[in-house]
């Protein structure tokens, strides 16, 4: 097996949705120059990662390859794609390419991390390629909810594949280009070798509707309405943002971008050009001198995020706005699934100021920037690979997916983040498989998954806390009695007494009945110590905290 | 105002679904005797009651009530409406009134805390009524997804109020009672002073559809499956489970009931003769010498609870069972709000296993036990009331329905828990406002949701948890270095020395620095040295941790 190779190894975004990051490679084996598609982040939870701030892909293994990386190719500008762009730059070093629009917000990124201006390249649409080792990339454009999304061509000695990235079919999104079907026949007449697709959709059965679909029913409910208008969505989809900006524009109301998100978006639209004929907006200060029913304000923080715009007009004010008895809220959105409860909330709080909310439960005020089922199968038909390999999906959504191309005669591989398939010749294989993971990025620090930092965490937040303190004298004897603090348990358990004082009485009958062996050994007592406060926890208010020990040692 | 006064105080499930817990009174005001409808729970969250076992109403106005009493009435067997019933007997000690079946299942919990058979009266159905101080109760049969479920129907020297518990319009629920409309009606033809109104479904636009048009959908499903076929469900919607076991029986499938509750529930309705003919099952053990083409699960964990036996097949095996490539994993269910994440965890797991999975999202697996919107108006346009009070829901579920009562010319109120309600007379009032809220059962032990011992917990989650020991020679100087320990926190941040060093020489530093009057002060050096630790925290690795500080003086 010395002959050159073409390989894909997902590293994010396989077996989840979110955290995109795909290695393709082509050369001998372990010799491979390695090209990188997407560099994306997830996004944490109080369940399984409180306190973090970023999930970001384990890039170990590309890491330890920098040298054999010729490329950093970012299909677009959500952050789940290129959101860990500028923290990964100091590991790969590796040359950054994007359109520009997609590049601008790549830009902003690398700027908080004073990187260079070099490591980033603007490129053109396809026909435009890059050449990258053995690889020659160009930039496909096709429908997404947001401006610029690109399918990647990755020419490569043993043929084409193409990497979706996010798409839907859509002739008529607004802002973007349109996906055009002949553009992509064309590409896809010589044969394709893989479609490395898109799978967030592939359970919604019925074909998508386009962005266009949603201007006349939000101008309708924008022109009916009698006080102030306030609207959500993504602030990256900047079509939508339009298309809200437009309906109040044309109920005569001045427009008022608020969040910091939303602005930039905007920016980012305007100065690349990608956006045009954009409504004029006002800022907030002016926007207090302007009767209610004569604005329209688009916010940020479509999934009730607790910061975000949306979440403070909830609570009460934002940059001196307030919402009142008779305003209107619309999320022109969905629902991430986890974001429930965040959006129920501020639901509720709009609620209680007498807002009226409307959301998308009707299917009129938003439509999803994912293909669905019969609209990857309209890419698929466009693209006849001879292997299908689905990507951006839960498990659950790639086996689907691979169910629906071995229906229709492809090749279909299931491939999960860390397994390395081996696309040449005629049949894909498994290579190997590669240790792939998350890295979070907590306060200003990258910790591992599987460090226990965050396990720690979790179980304070189930179990409490305590610490216990001993000091031995220099006879290694205990020195007055063991003190114990508690934080995240309740003072007093069943026998009515402090539970202090509880845990302090069973840590000195302990002290009195252990050896001076005990004493004398720091695990010994450190486990001894422990496991009297746990169970002392156990029996009083039925829970096992956890505990640090503190053993003072005078000798 | 010395006259009788007819109120109504809730105290759960007005501002929220679940825990729902409503007082009911009659009598000179400040001495009315009382009746409580439903002591129910509420579920926690690691977003904000980690460690949290159940959530119970705050009664602290009712146990110093509690010579007021007469009667606690349990409109069915839901946890949300029964769960507290044991909980909170002891501070209540009111005499418990239920139907058979719910009683049947309240009795299970009242045993679990010793409680003695005299606490809990089986009612029959209307026209039986209860005397209960100046109040005639009755329990009036309605359709739910549980069996017996009751509006009650509350007589008073005020009027007749009904409250309708939770309900939807079913005249074909399977187990349970058939929703009577003459019934109804000739409750209701003398006058309805209040409705007392279940809101969960309010914004839901379409008439409700029966239990029994999920039957032929899921024999279908099943007949037509190949391998093993698991069905989830909540064990209590009896009718359900029987639906699903016949779907099994008559596809020549032997039944298994797994999972606690769900053994329990169908238990329970053949004990108190709700449910009849129900397939006879096998135990798992017997399951296991049958082909699994012959075999019908029916789990309980159809919300993904990680103990559930739906999660524990998912993760390998339930009591010897185990699910294999070609099987099928059915949820007869919805996921409630919150829930998304266990259940798509779940679906993944069953994904990698090779099970297909079928969830209701095509609509035919599953129906709502909840009253939509023109359901809500059947009930309302039955009971003509003259005042209509939404509960059971969160403040937009009773602000739409105050909308839809007032739209259609009742007196609309809108009480969330804490506000009492003066019915008596022509225009319902705010009588006053009770302080109400929320009481954690945390281990063994009741805590306030607002006593800060959860707080500390989430304050741990996020920001990790250091100790700080310093010991204080008799002349009040330190002796030795001080020492520090931490909990969820990564081991080294910016400068790369580990963050236990960095954070003791800068407290070293600062005892070097600190005057006599601080060191000789416990508060002025406790606050020092906190605000040190978390200095250091925030500039190594941009985290302000939790921190305990235990300063030990050999003086």
């Amino acid at each position: 097996m010395s002959s050159e190779r073409l390989i894909y190894l997902p590293l994010g975004g396989a077996g989840e949705i979110g955290m995109n990051a795909y290695v393709y490679g082509y050369g001998k084996p372990g010799k491979e120059r390695l090209i990188v598609v997407d560099l994306g982040v997830a996004f944490p939870d109080m369940d399984g990662s409180p306190g973090v701030d970023l999930i970001i892909a384990d890039i170990t293994w590309l890491k330890e390859r920098r040298d054999r990386i010729e490329a950093v190719f970012i299909t677009h500008a959500h952050e789940d794609h290129v959101g860990a762009v500028a923290h990964t730059y100091a590991d790969l070093k590796a040359p950054i390419y994007a359109r520009k629009f997609t590049g601008n917000i790549a830009r902003r990124k690398l700027d908080e991390y004073n990187i260079p201006d070099s490591a980033l390249t603007i490129v053109g649409a396809w026909p435009e390629q890059v050449e990258a080792g053995p690889f020659k990339v160009g930039f496909l454009p096709i429908s997404h909810s947001i401006p610029e999304s690109s399918a990647l061509v990755i020419d490569s000695p043993e043929g084409r594949v193409v990497h979706s990235g996010d798409f839907k079919i859509d002739v008529t999104p607004g802002v973007g280009e349109a996906y055009d079907p002949e553009l992509w026949a064309d590409v896809c007449k010589d044969g394709v070798k893989a479609l490395v697709c898109d799978s967030t959709n592939v359970f919604s059965p019925k074909a998508g509707r386009s962005e266009a679909t949603v201007g006349p029913a939000i101008e309708e409910l924008v022109s009916g309405a009698a006080g102030m208008v306030v609207a959500t969505t993504f602030a990256s989809n900047v079509a939508r943002v339009k298309t809200l900006a437009v309906a109040g524009d044309k109920a005569g109301r001045s427009i008022v971008l608020l969040g910091r998100a939303m602005n930039r978006m905007v920016e980012a639209a305007l100065e690349t050009g990608v956006m045009k004929d954009f409504p004029k907006t006002v800022s907030a200060e002016e926007a207090r001198g302007i009767p209610r029913e004569n604005l329209m304000l688009l916010v940020t923080g479509s999934q009730g995020e607790r910061r975000a715009a949306s979440a403070q007009l909830a609570r009460g004010k934002y940059q001196g706005i307030e919402m009142k008895q008779g305003d209107l809220f619309l999320f022109s959105s969905k629902t991430i699934p986890g974001n429930e409860k965040g959006v129920i909330r501020i639901m509720n709080q709009f609620s209680e100021l007498g807002v009226d909310v409307v959301d998308d439960s009707n299917g009129h005020y938003h439509v999803s920037g994912h293909a669905n089922r019969p609209d990857l199968e309209t890419l698929h038909d466009v693209v006849k690979p001879q292997i299908l390999i689905p990507m951006h999906g839960e498990h659950r959504h790639l086996r689907e997916h691979v169910k629906i191309a071995e229906g229709k005669g492809f090749t279909g591989v299931l491939a999960v983040n860390g397994m390395m398939i081996d696309l040449s010749g005629n049949k894909p294989k498994v290579a190997e498989y590669i240790e792939s993971g998350r890295t979070y990025l907590d306060g200003s620090v990258q910790i591992g998954a599987l460090d226990g930092v965050v396990r720690d965490r979790i179980r304070m937040a189930l179990n409490g806390h305590v610490t216990v303190t001993v000091i031995m004298d220099d006879n290694d004897e205990p020195l007055g009695d063991p003190w114990v603090d508690c934080m995240g348990l309740p003072e007093t358990g069943k026998s009515g007494t402090a539970l202090v004082d509880v845990m302090e009485e069973d840590l000195s009958q302990f002290l009195g009945r252990s050896k001076a062996a005990t004493l004398r050994d720091d695990n010994k007592l450190n486990e001894g110590l422990k496991r009297v406060v746990r169970q002392s926890g156990q029996e009083e208010i039925g829970k096992k905290p956890e505990v640090t020990v503190v053993v003072s040692r005078l000798s």
